[in-house]
């Protein structure tokens, strides 16, 4: 992944982040991950990704998405003003893991949906064993895609960011997030609930704004660190109550019946108030210690606000 | 993964290594993949590895197997002097990303397969569901493992590492391998089935191999690292061969009737006969260059060839 390609030399837009930062994401992102997917695919000794596991990895990494994850991390890394092109890989690498999560949750033996941000599912296209590898395949590229940064920060701080991105991926992260959810019943505790959407949200929101915390070589015991930490996890944790709130409401839903839906759990708290108001005080110390800088993350903190605050008064 | 553990201040066994190293890795390779595994397990911030999901990966990776894959990068590092924990953490990471193809493999829409090892297959046991899971996370461990060697070798080597094993993990090893075998048909040449090996077998026998060299930070356009890079694909393609004709003999083997089958390769060509000749010139070239340090590959690589030679036998 040594090729050198535009993004190299790429720089961060001038101007007000709030207004110029989304669309020089909305310009750059696709285009990255369209190149860090190509290097990873490239030829290596006897190797090639065969063709049919491209196109199905293609078809979920770059079908129509938020990216709240990736803009999460480009925002961050502008804040801390690591370069740009680690900026994206740091983004493009944790949507690949979101991506792998999303084909491997469709399948079958998970939830088995049909769709997906509305197009058949992986597998209803490229079958079940595509879907599979195209997920494994997925974690592999994103551990490659950050790898891009290489050069661009000290090899300890990618180190540190290579460490975060498997926690975030892995048994401690939205794969334990994701085993611990059968475990969880009608007598499940709020901290069960929490611990669960720790991980299955949780990790790789977090890790959106800590990997490029990493690549800045910023420690979370600072007070720039503990700032960033604490939004990541408050933003991880609104945007996990707004999206079940919003499955929830569909009207094929399946969550509603589920022990640990969220409906189950707003009945019995007022949690979805608190965390609204959690996230409003982290948007806040943002704005005070880092003020018009920090406009890009602030405002992806507000989207989510609006979308509890939509969501709180259409369930109640 | 900063823990220490006795594994930090291990020595590497004194004497011919032929003799004393198999006996060293039967000592510590169990209970280092064990410590490792708990290392990734371990509680941060919220969460820990659910119970469920421990259980299901250490069913999978403890299950009783050859450990072909570290016993080749432990006598590698072994051959190189690298800190023995970092040779450790190198086999580990492997077999962590090998028991993870295994448990996908396994599942029923891949080669639908009931038992592995002589003991029932992981989603036998656990569903379907937790089996997927626990290979997704065995991805994640498996870098987290590696990354035990982090202060044992320069920073630089340590990521030169990790990209050779996600590459061997990604679209251009294992996964890429698997994804081409459906291609294959009985008019796919020789070519063809040499790249699928490759990537299936052959990637992650090469990464045996040259995980090991890269944290001794050896280029494999040096001498050793091009003897040691050749060896390392001569033993993969020659394993894949042997362990094809095995599953062949099998008394319910659907190998046999499958386009890609080693048979129907052997009947077009002598390439059995000619791996076998390649594997044998790559030892003499291990122990012409590295003497009795050599032994402990060396020996591996006989392993291989008595079941190459067995093989041939039978089936001819």
């Amino acid at each position: 992944m040594n090729s050198h390609s535009r993004f190299h030399s790429i720089a961060w837009p001038a101007g007000n982040p709030a207004e110029t930062l989304p669309l020089w994401v909305d310009q750059n992102l696709e285009a990255f991950i369209e190149w860090a997917l190509a290097e990873s695919f490239a030829q290596n000794e006897a190797l090639k990704c065969p063709p049919n596991l491209g196109e199905s990895i293609r078809y979920s990494l770059l079908a129509p998405g938020k990216r709240i994850r990736p803009r999460l991390a480009i925002a961050c890394g502008h804040l801390f003003q690591i370069a740009p092109h680690a900026a994206l890989a740091a983004g493009a690498a944790i949507e690949m893991i979101h991506c792998f999560t999303l084909i491997h949750d469709d399948l079958p033996c998970m939830d088995n949906d049909d769709f997906r941000r509305g197009r058949p599912s992986n597998h209803k296209v490229y079958g079940e064993a595509m879907a599979l590898l195209a997920g494994d395949a997925l974690v592999a590229c994103a551990t490659d895609t950050l790898m891009i940064a290489e050069g661009a920060v000290p090899d300890s701080a990618l180190l540190r960011a290579i460490r975060r991105l498997s926690w975030a991926a892995g048994p401690r992260g939205v794969i334990g997030g994701q085993a611990m959810e059968p475990l969880l019943s009608k007598t499940s505790t709020l901290s069960d609930l929490e611990k669960m959407f720790a991980g299955k949200t949780g990790a790789l929101f977090a890790a959106s704004l800590l990997l490029p915390l990493d690549l800045a070589g910023i420690d979370e015991s600072t007070r720039e660190g503990a700032v960033t930490a604490r939004f990541a996890r408050e933003l991880g944790y609104a945007f996990q109550v707004a999206d079940d709130l919003e499955d929830a409401e569909a009207p094929d839903s399946k969550e509603a019946e589920k022990p640990q839906s969220i409906l189950y759990f707003l009945s019995s708290t007022e949690a979805a108030t608190q965390t609204s108001a959690r996230l409003s005080r982290s948007i806040d110390e943002l704005r005070t210690l880092f003020g018009a800088r920090a406009s890009g993350l602030a405002d992806i903190g507000g989207e989510v606000l609006k979308k509890l605050a939509l969501r709180m008064k259409k369930t109640t």
